[in-house]
């Protein structure tokens, strides 16, 4: 069967999703353990995304072959028991023979946590990045309009030689603000490597009026790395949704 | 001035609310550490009420008086930079010269969060109990009703000897179901020592079965400590408002 599994992670801890070699530490590296466990046979699974390294999930989908004869809640079921508490199957489903959970994603979503005010919120203190300046969250508001579309995201991106397209389409940039928390949502077909974070950087700078809002299209024309705002940190950021 | 701030804590790695001698990790220890500092002068703060050690807070209230020049506000900003993350100050005002946090309290609401269904919430482990049996909420429902009002909760209290009265009134017993989160907020005049969570721990086991939610009653009655369920853990209670 084709196991189509949604993963919650506190990211924290671990070396990001994808596993590496022999000092294992990572999302992937976890779950594949436990779920070659449950299954009575060694698992590899595909990731949608792979996180970096203190990056959370919400909704990371991956899937998986297994000739077990455990259906997916059973699965699901013994795996979490299995699983470190920060790591959860938060659903589990047959998935058609050739669904492959990163090839066939068309889109993903994620979500960037910030904290404004005079205050952190001390419960979730590991998910967001404090701000104590004011932001002008019209300006910044004003900058992801201009963010998004279809661009070469090369200025956005932190690998300096990348052998595939640098282009992508980023659809929306929405904000939500609720109190002190201010969370960012960006939602495209695909997002190069610390992409996000450098987007949520340069709106940060803009919130602060070291960029201006006007500035976007330069930079993003200028594909150069060093134009584009600081690379916010991993702790913020968390992927929400994959779309198929 | 009589300054009158609001604490919001995270308990996990705290020795509870009240200072203690010579070892101290407790909030109010803490807080007066830095609050002193900030006042150049030393300070002790009256807190509405003593959480356990492992206990949380979104709400906890305290006063303190000094003859420090500086304004709430200033006095909030300046001690948030300097506490641990996991406790801040989320308000700072003037009070009337009389006012006192816990003599003056008129009540409290807590609340315990419990965790259902298959799977964890990864981001909030720390501050729920996971139960993965199935609760009939409709039964701790009847059995709440039953366990508001003014009683004797003596069958409700860890310490065994009690000088003053064990008669509270418990106001109301809420359940609150989002998903797989349960909230039960505990909202009455004030609260025996591990009351909400006996209360919560003998909620559980009407929901699982243990108990009937018609033996409330007699288990008042009884004001037999042994006749409750058991004492749910720490992690689960946070402290959410104080009335004046």
């Amino acid at each position: 069967m084709n196991y189509k599994i949604i993963i919650a992670y506190d990211g924290s801890r671990y070396d990001g999703w994808q596993k590496q070699g022999n000092t294992d530490n990572t999302i992937q590296g976890k779950l594949e353990a436990v779920l070659s466990s449950v299954c009575g046979e060694s698992i590899e699974i595909n990731g949608a995304g792979r996180t970096d390294a203190g990056v959370h999930s919400e909704g990371q989908c991956a899937n998986f072959r297994s000739s077990s004869p455990l259906s997916p809640a059973a699965i699901m079921e013994k795996a979490n028991s299995y699983l470190p508490e920060d790591i959860a199957i938060i659903s589990a489903e047959e998935a058609p023979e050739r669904f492959h959970a990163r090839l066939n994603a068309k889109g993903k979503t994620y979500r960037y946590s910030l904290r404004l005010g005079a205050a952190p919120d001390v419960f979730r203190r590991k998910y967001q990045l404090r701000i104590e300046e004011k932001l002008d969250i019209d300006a910044m508001k004003k900058a992801a309009k201009a963010l998004c579309g279809e661009h070469d995201y090369k200025a956005f991106c932190s690998l300096k030689k990348y052998k595939k397209s640098t282009v992508r389409n980023v659809e929306s940039i929405d904000f939500l603000l609720n109190g002190d928390n201010l969370d960012i949502y960006f939602r495209g077909d695909g997002f190069l490597y610390n992409m996000v974070r450098i987007l949520t950087g340069t709106l940060i700078e803009v919130g602060t009026g070291k960029l201006a809002h006007t500035e976007m299209e330069s930079i993003l024309r200028s594909l150069d790395r060093s134009k584009a705002g600081f690379t916010a940190p991993a702790k913020g950021l968390c992927l929400i949704n994959v779309e198929y």
